[in-house]
């Protein structure tokens, strides 16, 4: 009997939610597959977007499909990064069309680089009543071409985006808030070309360098 | 003993964490006494805060100590603002002086206005975890003097508020974001004004009009 009550402890602690950490914070990776959604605003005013998302750090793929407005005129975007067969498609399911472009640059993975500097640790909401509030870590740091600086909030379990904002010259502070984010796929198959992209040409065009600069 | 357990289950009911609620998010008044901090952001990048605040909806009155830039000079403000006795105190605990002016504006209470309209519900973080996700809903509606519009974010348990932002004409869009609160106030002594400040004269000068207007 007393064997079964360690196993139960043992097993309720292998289960249980991970402690409150005693040591600070640690740059972090976000989990490797993740969908959700998010909304780029802009500084200048000229971007706002909504995007679902679908991202796969493991196969280096990402998914978005955005609706937003540019320079007042509004827009709808879907788009399939393949880091991995540089590769980056437009993709029209209401026409049944594709656009093939090259896509040069290295997968930038969702993650606080590791020369991050801690901000501080906060609880949005608040931790007075249960389910009130969500404990978050606030990171700084200058963006890999020093042009500007960002600010990049994940949660303390699980090290989830809640927000990154860094500064671009064109459109001033560029804010990315995350939500609704569940670990894992919704769809998989969604970050497979559709079949009708399968004799879709490459063309030569403006290529984006990450993630981030689809927001650019 | 029956009686007992039904006892213990009513109470224990009562104790319990509200459900998940079946119906849509209603508008929402925040807990009347609440502490924390919150940072004030404008897209002029004219003004930046770092606030610490301690708010009292029955006793109608707002401690504020705020740091910041404005115009890239760099300023504390320390205020408490007694809306029933239409008085203000702008204090220096450094220099022990108190200046007291009058406040006229009708108090403003943390709330959803019901004439709000519902953005969205969502999940910040991650619902895919424990402790990873906080629900909020977001809300916009026209600001009273119908001079632009506000978005406001509050959590679906206990209605503590996440941000709110607002048009104005000075600033551009000014961004609250609310974190580490807790419902009850830190000390209630703060609410009150210091002794130092019993013998401060009235002077007339800028009237603030409500909560917000002090970050215009």
């Amino acid at each position: 009997m007393r064997q079964l009550v360690v196993l139960v402890c043992l097993l309720a602690g292998c289960l249980a939610e991970k402690p409150h950490p005693a040591e600070k914070p640690h740059p972090c990776a976000s989990p490797p597959l993740l969908s959700g959604a998010l909304t780029v605003a802009t500084q200048s005013e000229k971007l706002w977007t909504y995007t679902r998302y679908l991202y796969d750090a493991m196969g280096q793929r990402v998914r978005l499909f955005e609706m937003g407005t540019y320079e007042n005129k509004s827009f709808t975007f879907d788009v399939l990064l393949l880091f991995r067969e540089g590769a980056m498609y437009e993709i029209s399911y209401h026409n049944h069309t594709c656009k093939k472009m090259p896509l040069k640059a290295d997968f930038q993975p969702l993650a606080i680089p590791k020369d991050a500097n801690l901000l501080g640790q906060a609880v949005l909401g608040s931790s007075s009543a249960p389910g009130a509030g969500l404990l978050v870590n606030t990171w700084m740091g200058d963006l890999p071409d020093k042009s500007g600086k960002y600010i990049s909030t994940v949660t303390e379990f699980g090290c989830i985006p809640v927000s990154t904002s860094y500064q671009t010259k064109e459109l001033g502070w560029v804010v990315i808030s995350y939500f609704n984010n569940v670990i894992g796929l919704e769809d998989p198959a969604l970050l497979n070309p559709p079949d009708f992209c399968a004799d879709a040409e490459t063309k030569s065009g403006e290529e984006p360098k990450d993630f981030h600069s689809l927001f650019l």
